[in-house]
C-alpha cells in the first residue's frame, strides 16, 4: 500500500465507504509495507522495468520453474537466475523463453531490457579462471539495463596487457574487478581510474589461497581510494551494485 | 605529454624541427605519464577544487606541517589530515588556519568547498562506540564537498531507533554503515534502500570481536544488494568513494 | 557414604569386625552411579514422559533399528533420530512406527508427546536454506512437547517480513533464531522482545561464509541482550535447550 | 500507537472529525514506535522495577556521573554500570549512593531490589582467574533481583572440588559457567544438571588461549545438552540471561 | 658401524689389512649410520623384537604387499600397515597371514609380540565416534606388546560412566586420551591420575569443530599437569610413545 | 554404595526402619571426597617429598608469600614458585628461604630435594631468546628431584652444533625441546634418540610466528615417533612430564 | 616496438614516409608493448630457447591441445604443461609428441633443451608423499635446461638419510625443498649449504596440517638465512625460479 | 677433519704413529664438523671477507659490546647489528667505530667492504611505512658488498610513480619487494622483470592487515614467476639472499 492507496483508504473511511474495523484489518495485517517505503519488497525489484531475480542454487528445477512462472504470469518483465544448474535450464527452457550461459550459470527469461544505464561497466579479470564470476557480474549487470566492456586476462602480473585496454579502462563509469589469486587487479585499477571500482575476490585458485581469503585481504587492503569489496565470488551482488550506480542520476 | 602534445612532437619531427633522436629520448624517458592519463597522481586529486589529503599516522608533526606548507603554497585548496594526533594539531594550529576534531582525529586546513554533491550522504553508526570511525567519514565527506547527515546509535538491537529515522535513511544518495559488533548495520540499511550502501567494520569491541574480523566478516555475508565493504575502521576510504558516487553526473 | 559412615567403617575395620579387603572393595567399587543423581544418564532423559534421542550420523540403519528396538522394548517412549540417513529411515520404517523428514533428517518413533510446555516456541530463519537446520530444532523441540511458531524467510533484508509477524515474534516465550549469512537476524529478534533468544549458526552460504564462522561471530557479538548461542549447526541443542526454558515452573 | 489508539484514530476519520490528511501525516511520522511494541526500548529496562544499565568502557566520568544523575533523577531505581574504572567510581561517589566492586568493575547505585528470582543462579569458575567475569555476572544477577551461589576455581582437573559442591549444583535453577583455558567446566556441569547452563568464555590465560578462542569452541562444541554460550568475558550477558530465564512465570 | 665395528676397522688398518684408502672410502660412504648411533633407522625398528611399520594411506596394495614380502624375508617380525584401506587387506591376505581391523584400519601380518610393557595403557574416547583413532591407538599399543585397556564412551558431558570405571583408571601406567568434540576428557583423567595423559585430538565432529581445533585447543589448554598432546587423529603415534613410555626400565 | 547396599537401604525405608528423609541424606552428602583417591588434591602433590607449586602471576606478592607461609607451617615441603614477578621475590624472601631466577621467574622457596630421578633429562633450546621457558622446564624438573643437561642454542639451521652434544643427547632418559621459529628442533631430536620428547612450543619470535604458532603446528606435525606437545610457553608443564615419566618405576 | 623500431618510426616521420597522424595512431594503439621492455609477455618467455607453458587445470583437452598447437606452429619450442589431468595427456598425445610423467601432472611436448643451466640444482624432498609436487619442481627445471638432482625422503626425522647424501646436498648451485608436515627440511638444509634455498610447502599430511599451513608457517620462520618461501604445492614457481637462478652468468 | 686429513689420520694409524685406540676417540669426539663440510659455522659467514651478524633484539647493550669486542678481536671483519635499540648504539659507539641507522636499526662496526656483487640490487618499497624493513635489506645488502638501488613509495596505486623508475627496475640483477598494505607490488614487479624477486611482506598497515598477513598471503599467491617470499618484516633474510644470488659466478 503506497501512500496514494493510504490516503485512498483513509479517503473511503471518511466517506464511510469503508468500516474503521475494516480499515484497521487492512493497517494490521501488513502493518510495514504499507506505510509508504519505497522498496517494500527486495525480491521484486525497486523501479518498474527492472529483473526479477531468483537464486538458483538450492533449488530444485520444478520450483524455479514455478516461480518463473509466477512471475511471468504476472507481468512481461525479465527473470535472471543465478546459479542455475544445467539440467534446471534444460528444463525450465522446455516451456519458458530462456537463454543460459553454462559459464556462468545465468539464466534469463524473455527479453533484455534496453540500456538504459548512463556510461559503461568494466568488468576485469585477473585470469581466465575467474571468468565464471566475472561472467555473473557481467550478465547481471546487462540484465539491469547496462552496457558492459569485458576485459578478461588483464592480471597485473602482465602490465602490457592491462596497458593494452588504457582507453576501455579510463572510459568506465564503473570498474568491476574479479579476481582471485591477483587481488592486485583492484589497486592497480583503482590507481589508474577516478570511478568507483567494486572487488569481487574469487575463491579459484590453490595454495595459500585458502577459499579467496587471500585475494579478499589484498583487497581490502586496497592503498587506492574508490575501492570497496563484496563477498567473495559474488558476481551478482558486484553487477547489481555496478548497475545501481550507473543508473544514479544527476541533479 | 597528452594526445594533442604526442601529436605536436610528431608533427615538429615531420616538419624537421625535432630531431628523430630527441623524439626518441623524450618518449623513453617519461614512458608513462605522458601517455594521457587522466589521472597521474593520485594524490593530487582527481579534479580542480579538490580538497588534498595527508595520512597524519606515523608523520611527526613537523613532517605535517611541512607537507601543509607546501601544499598550501602551490595554491589555496582545503588540506584534509587524517589520523592526526593532538600534539600535531597545535603544532600545525599554531601557523595554519586549522580545524581539528579530536574524537576522529582529522583536522583541516582552510575552507571547507561549497557543497556540490548532488544529494545526501547519510552516515550511521550502530553504537557509540564506532562514532571515531563514522566522524572520519563524514568530515571526509565534508571536505570533498557533500551534505552529511549523521544518524549515530541507531544499531539492529534497538530497531525503534533505526525506525525513528526512517525518513532520512531514506532520502540519502549513499549510506556509509560504521559498525563494530553489530555488523547487522550495514545489511538492514541495505535491506530498506536502494541506494549504494558501504560498509565499514570498526575495531572497537570486545570478546570474539577480533579486532574487526566479527563485523568484516558479517558485512561481507550481507544479504542485501547493494552492500559493499571498505578495510576496518578505514572512515577515510568509505567517505571519499561516497563523495565519488555522490558527485557522479547523470547523462 | 558420608563422613560418620567412613568413620563407623574404619572402626569395624579397626575393631576386626570388617576384614579391610571388604571396606576397600565398599570404598572403591561403583562409586558413583548409586548416589542418587538426579541425572544418572544423560541419554535416557531428565524426566519421565521425555523422548530418548539417536544421534544418526555415523550409525549403520541396522544399529540405528537396534537401539530403537531396544528403547521400545523399554517403554513406551517417544524415540527421536537426528541426522538419520534416509535409508536408513527406510529400513526402520518397515518394523518401527516411524515418521520421517527428509529436510531435516529427523526421524520419530512413535507418537508425539501431549504439548505440556508453558508457551509456544518461535524458530525463526533468515533464509529459505536454513530450513534444514531449523526444522531439526522445531521437530526436536515438538517431540518434548512444545508449541512450535515457524516463521521461515525473515532475515534482516526484509525487514517488512519479520514484522509481518510481530505479533507472533512478540506471543514468543522462547525464539529460536537459525541464520547462515545473516547472523544479524538473532540481534534483531533480541532487540525486538524479551524472551530468550538461541542464535543457532548455520554452515550454509557461500564465500566468506567459513562454514558458519562469519555467522557464528555475528551472534556472538551481538549486542542484544538475552541472545546466547549454540553450536554451528547445532539444531537439536537449540530445540531442546529451548524446551528445557519452556518447561521451568514458576514458583 | 497501539490497537486501540489506532482504532480511534479511524473512527475519528470515519466521524469526520479527523481529516484523511491529518491521519496519513500521523500514520506516517511515527510509523514504528506507536505500533504496541511491547520493548520500545532496550536502555530503559523490561519491567517496573528492574535495573538500568551504563556499560562505562569507553565514557568519561563526567559523562557517567550525567547518565546516572539523570537515570536517579527520573526515577528511583537502581542503575548498574559495567566496566567502570576506578576513577570514575571515585568521582560518581562524591555524589552518588555507590557501591563499587574493584574486581568485577561493576558499580551498583542505589539499593539492590528484593531478591524476586524464581530460583537459585549458581555462578562458577574453572579458576581464580576466571574471577573478574565471574563477578560481572554474578553482581549483574543480583542487580536484577537474583540469589547467586559462587561456586569459584572448581575446574575439572581438580574434580573433587566440584564434586564437593554437589548440592549447590544440583540445586541451580540457571548455572553461569566461566572458563577460561578449562572451557570444559561447562560440559561437565551440563551433563550433571538438567537445568540451563550458559557459558562464558574468559580471555584469561596463556599460550594457545588464543584470546579465549579456546575456551570459546570448547564449550561450543560441549557435547552436554543444555549448554549456550555468550561472548568472551560477557558477564553482563550471561547474568543478565540467567537472570531473565531465572524470572520465567509458569502457567 | 659401531663402536667395536669401528675400532675394528682401525685395528685392521694398523695391521695392514685394510688399506687407508680403504678404510676412508668406507667412512665417508656411510659418513652417519656408521658412528654409533643407537637409532640408525627409524624404519626399522628400536630393539630386536620390535614391530614394523608401514603407513599405509597413499600406497598401492601392490606397493605395500611388496614392502611387507620385503620385510618378512629379512626376518620374522611383525608388520603393522596404519591407515590401510580395505581392498588392500584382501590383496595382502590372499599371500601373507594378515589380520585386519576395519574400523580402524589396521593391519598386522605375523604374530602379536608378547605383552613385555611394565603396566597397564587405558585409552579411553569420549565418544563412540571417536573408535577409530583409539583403536588405531590401541592395536598400536599392542602391536609393540603392551597391555590395553578400552574405555570407550566415557565422555565428561556424562560423568558418572567414567567414575564406573576408576578403578581401571587409576590402574594405568599410561593413559591415551581421545576426543573430539569433548577435549575435556584429557583435563578430566589428568586430574585424576598421577600418570601421564596421551591427548589425542580427533576431527570427529561438527560445527565449530574446525577439523579437530576445538579439541586441540582445549588439550592445549588442558589445566591438569602430565598432559600433552599428539597431532589431530593421530592415534599411531600416541600408541607409540605410550608404548614407549610403558617399556621404560626403572634404576 | 554398592548395588545391594541400595537395594538395603530401599528395603529399610520400605520396612520403616529408615526415615526417607534420612535415607535422602545419605544418598546426597558429600558422595565424593570421601572415597579414597589417591590424588586428593592436585595442588598438593602426588607423592611425599614433592614440592609445592604456585602459579605466581596473577597473584600479588601479598598473597604469595601467604600461600608460602601457610605450606611451609604445614611441612618442611620445597615450595616452587612459577612466573614470579621480581617485587615479589624482593618482598618474599625478606621473611622466607628463596632462591630466585629472573631469568625464568622462577622462585624456590627451601631446600631442593634430593636427585632421585632414575636418568637425565636434557632441555634443548633452538636459540638463546627461548631461554626463560627453557629455564622455566629446567627449574621445574630439578625441583622435582632430577638431574638436568642443559644444551641451550642447538637449533637445526646450525646442524653441527647438535652434533656436537650427541653424546649427551643420546644419554637422555627425556628430553624437553624447547622452540620458537624451529619447532624443527623436536622432529630432529625425536629422530635422533628413542625416549620420549616433549616439545614446547615459544610464543618468542617475529613475523608470521604468531604468537607460538608457526611453533606449535611444526611440532604437532613432527614426523618422528615418541613427540608430544605441551601448551605454547608452558616450560612448567613439560618440566613436570618429564620428571613424572623419569621417576617411572619398572616392573 | 623496440627502441630501433620506434627510432625507424621516427625516421619514416622525418623523412615524410610516415604520416604523424598514423604514426600517432601506431604509438597509442599499443602504448606499453612498443616502449622496449625487456619482457614484453610473460606467457611468450624471456629468451630464445625457452620454453612455453601451460597451466592445465580448468582447460578442456580440446583447449590445450588448440594451445599446443597453436604454439607448436609458430616455433619448434618446446611445451610444458603442468596440471595435466590423465585424459587430456591421452589426447594430445594423438596428435602431439608428448611426453607425460602422471605421478607429477606434468606433459612435455617436443623435445628437452640442452641442459645449459650453470651448475646443479637438487630437489629433495621430506616424505614420499610429496613427490608429485617435488616431480612438478624438477620437471619443470628440466624443461628450462637444468640437470636436477632428485634427494627424495630425506626428512628430518631420519638425518642420516639425509647425511648419506651430503656430496649431492653440498654440491648443489640451488636447492628446492619439498615437505609437507616436515618443513623443517628448509631450514636443516639451508643450515648446510651457502646456496639459495627454495622452500616449497605442501599440502599432503593430515591432522594440524590444515592444508599445508603449518609446513608454510614453518617454513617462513626458518632461522636460517638464504631460503625463501613459494606458494603452497607451487612446484613449478619453485623450478622455475630454481632455473632462473642457475642460469644467472657472471660478470 | 676434512677429506685429506681423515687420510692422514688413517695414514698415522696404518704407519704406526697414532694407536687405533686414539684414532677411534678422535673420530668420536667430533663426529660431524670434521667430515669436510664447507659451513661449519653459520655465525661465522661463508666466505672471507664476509661481514659478521649479531641479531640485537633481546640482547642488552653490553651483550653486544662483549660479541663485537670478541668479534673484532679476531679479525678485522666489519660486523653488523640488526634491531639494534638506540640506546645499545650510544653504548657501542663509546668504543667502537660504528654507524647507526635509527629508521633500520641497522649498526655497522667497522669499514664496508668494497662492491663485490655482480650487478644491483634494487630495493622498492610500497609505501613510505615500510621504510624501516626495506632499509634492513638495503643496508644489510650493502654490508655484503653490493650496490643498492632503492626506489621507495613506488606502491601500485600509483603506477606512474613505478613507471618513472623502469629503467632502474629493468637493470636489477636481484628485486627486493617490501610492501605491506599492497602486496601487489611484488607481482607488479615479477611481471615486468625477469630476474628473480624477493617478497618481503611487513606488519605495517592498519585494518584487516593481520600483523602482514594481507601482504604475506598476497606475495604468496603472486601469479608472476621469479618469485619468492621471506617471512614478515624480515629485511635481513631478503637482504642476505639478495646478496647471495647476486654473488654467484658464471660457469
Amino acid at each position: 500500500m503506497n501512500k496514494q492507496e493510504l490516503e485512498n483508504l483513509l479517503n473511503e473511511v471518511a466517506a464511510g465507504r469503508v468500516a474503521p474495523a475494516e480499515a484497521l484489518l487492512q493497517l494490521r495485517t501488513e502493518p510495514y509495507k504499507d506505510l509508504g517505503f519505497a522498496k517494500v519488497d527486495t525480491h521484486r525489484g525497486i523501479r518498474q522495468g527492472m529483473a526479477e531475480v531468483i537464486y538458483g542454487a538450492g533449488k530444485t528445477k520444478e520450483q524455479i520453474l514455478q516461480i518463473v512462472s509466477a512471475m511471468r504470469a504476472e507481468s512481461e518483465k525479465t527473470v535472471l537466475i543465478t546459479r542455475m544448474a544445467p539440467e534446471a535450464a534444460v528444463y525450465v527452457a522446455e516451456s519458458q523463453p530462456l537463454s543460459y550461459d553454462e559459464l556462468s550459470k545465468i539464466g534469463i527469461v524473455g527479453e533484455l531490457p534496453r540500456k538504459d544505464g548512463i556510461g559503461k561497466i568494466v568488468v576485469a579479470t585477473g585470469g581466465t579462471s575467474d571468468l565464471p564470476v566475472a561472467e555473473e557480474a557481467a550478465k547481471t549487470a546487462e540484465v539491469y539495463g547496462n552496457e558492459v566492456v569485458r576485459l578478461y586476462d588483464v592480471g597485473v602480473a602482465g602490465l602490457h596487457r592491462m596497458m593494452d585496454h588504457l582507453d576501455e579502462i579510463m572510459s568506465a563509469r564503473v570498474i568491476v574487478a574479479v579476481a582471485g589469486m591477483e587481488g592486485a587487479l583492484a589497486s592497480v585499477l583503482g590507481g589508474l581510474v577516478d570511478c568507483p571500482v567494486i572487488a569481487v575476490p574469487t575463491s579459484v585458485g590453490y595454495g595459500a589461497n585458502f577459499g579467496g581469503l587471500s585475494a579478499l585481504l589484498s583487497m581490502l587492503n586496497s592503498c587506492a581510494s574508490g575501492v570497496s569489496v563484496v563477498n567473495i565470488d559474488n558476481g551478482f551482488g558486484a553487477g547489481y551494485l555496478a548497475s545501481m550506480i550507473n543508473h544514479m542520476e544527476g541533479k
